[in-house]
């Protein structure tokens, strides 16, 4: 795996100390009480930072809700049939998602990547057809998919990213069982406890969420020897995962800005860092969900979200709700007056 | 004081069951899983049931910048000169604020209203000009204000808001001083302690801290009778406050939405709600300052506010930033398809 791990883009070490320096002293400078910016500052020099600027300006947002199918949905695993992850596809391409009223909001486009659903597909407007299989194995008895299905997958976010414009990307995805997928990840490659992390999902009530750990373990056994990033990633899945882990890879060496939703999007960056470090540097992350498992997954990632609103939608809704918060704080490092343009008197 | 306060406009209690009932059944058979729109969902049932509708439209939202001088400054009350209140005002003007900002960035008009800066203005477009007097007495030494201009400042507020088109009015303030003001009443009408209310406001150190806490004991001994809401009101300022407590009781009567900053907007909340409880039906909390006692306040209020970004701003940039999350909450009311629109599979 290792010769096929160092394929994938590169994404150096951000550390300009010059440019982190301009950007404190611009902030320092604005016509607010010192420090008062609070994590509207923070998330102005990260962009900064990101942008290699110290008047970022995010350009042509892009939403990409990754979306595929699990072969583990078949052990009861979810509270909605597989059927929903097509059928919402039809709801993002008709505009009718949550995700996708924010994104009209807020002028951010929406890209539906077709990773691995379980449906065939016309051609649509908005539509990326990128499909690996209909839908992954069952990680309870096996690997979800091949190693070649995965390095497929991250090929193909890699290229999806690299045909988009502009220089920020919101992750999103649908795919009933995902929440499984992401869970083993976690457990997998953070360290952390499968009790802990197994969640409601779409909604699993307390014995259904007993049921759905019970096949986990199942899952972590029949993949016991998957440890490396990408041998985990192929064992539990899925497609929609595996795409996106590409799309932030690339979108990381491209030093775009990642805005990261929630439980799955945040499994998906827990792989790509794991591969390259400093995709964290690159990261917005945009929301607690409300999934159990999404306040640890973020702590082992070492990341504050923006926002708690008790969200368990997924889709990307939780990124696009974020991201005027993205943009007011570019805005306020950028139209903000300082004490010397304005001839407001500093603090004695 | 009665017969006054009777004057004030009334602010009936929401209790629209069938309004409630109809908001939730929307919600509920929105395209994501069942409970999942969290916060965005309490934020969409509080919005329909402030404007009276199923289907709630947010217009011509308006950000008021009251401002006004406090006398208590001279007690060296703050880091920063009385002076930076006109100059601030002036970059309101100039659109340089932080708030002005992102108000521009989300379509909301600006006013700020002169309510008792020690300083003459010209008119100038977006300033309304309705003050007091040139700055509060000190209100260490006695009341800030009479009853007289107390009341006059009230009514000044109920007559702006009613001047103004939209449905939603968000709290901004500026004022030297007026943490100080704030921390007083929520000292008196909030039953708080003032050791833990008193913060840095705009940056004062541990010392500094416990300089002003002396004053504003000083300030409660020296207004010990002023224990009825617009007592209070007059006894400890400011001029802007006063005019911001008669907007909110405006804008609740007439059920706009109440959009509330920070610690001095919490603080008129607190003043407006014990005129008249319901007040607090109409109001958004949209974030919790890293001023001290903030925290405190809205626990007292009965608030969970939007945002935790550490702002200490004041202008109402709180409110700004995180009014696109009641855009968004209208938005996914008014544009999500439902199960049965969308043609997508139920919970099984």
């Amino acid at each position: 795996m290792n010769s096929a791990e160092q394929a994938w883009p590169e994404v150096p070490e951000l550390r300009d100390e010059a440019l982190r320096a301009a950007l404190q002293h611009t902030i320092d400078r604005k016509t607010v009480p010192q420090g008062a910016l609070g994590r509207l500052a923070d998330l102005a020099q990260r962009l900064g930072e990101i942008l290699g600027t110290a008047s970022p300006q995010l350009v042509a947002p892009q939403l990409l809700v990754f979306a595929g199918d699990h072969g583990i949905v078949a052990r009861g695993v979810s509270a909605y049939p597989s059927d929903v992850t097509w059928q919402m596809v039809g709801n993002f391409l008709a505009g009718g998602a949550a995700v996708s009223v924010l994104a009209r909001q807020h002028g951010i486009a929406q890209t539906v990547v077709d990773c691995g659903v379980r449906h065939d597909f016309a051609p649509a407007p908005g539509l990326h057809l990128a499909k690996i299989a209909p839908g992954t194995q069952d990680a309870s008895r096996g690997p979800a998919m091949t190693v070649a299905q995965c390095q497929q997958a991250l090929a193909n976010g890699v290229a999806l990213v690299r045909s988009l414009p502009g220089n920020a990307v919101l992750l999103g995805e649908m795919g009933i069982g995902n929440t499984s997928a992401a869970t083993l990840l976690a457990v997998r490659l953070g360290g952390l406890d499968v009790v802990e992390m197994t969640g409601a999902g779409t909604g699993l009530d307390a014995a259904g969420i007993a049921r759905k750990t019970a096949v986990l373990r199942e899952a972590l056994a029949a993949n016991a020897e998957a440890q490396a990033p990408l041998d985990a990633l192929a064992a539990f899945g899925g497609f929609e995962v595996a795409t996106m882990v590409g799309a932030v890879l690339q979108a990381a060496a491209e030093r775009r800005v990642v805005v990261v939703d929630g439980f799955i999007a945040s499994a998906a960056v827990l792989v790509a860092s794991r591969l390259r470090p400093h995709v964290l540097q690159r990261c917005v992350f945009a929301h607690r969900s409300d999934e159990r498992g999404h306040a640890r997954l973020l702590q082992r990632l070492g990341a504050t979200p923006l926002l708690e609103m008790r969200l368990r939608v997924g889709e990307g809704s939780g990124a696009a709700l974020a991201w005027p918060l993205l943009v007011s704080a570019c805005g306020i490092l950028n139209e903000t007056a300082s004490f010397e343009s304005a001839g407001v008197s500093d603090k004695g």
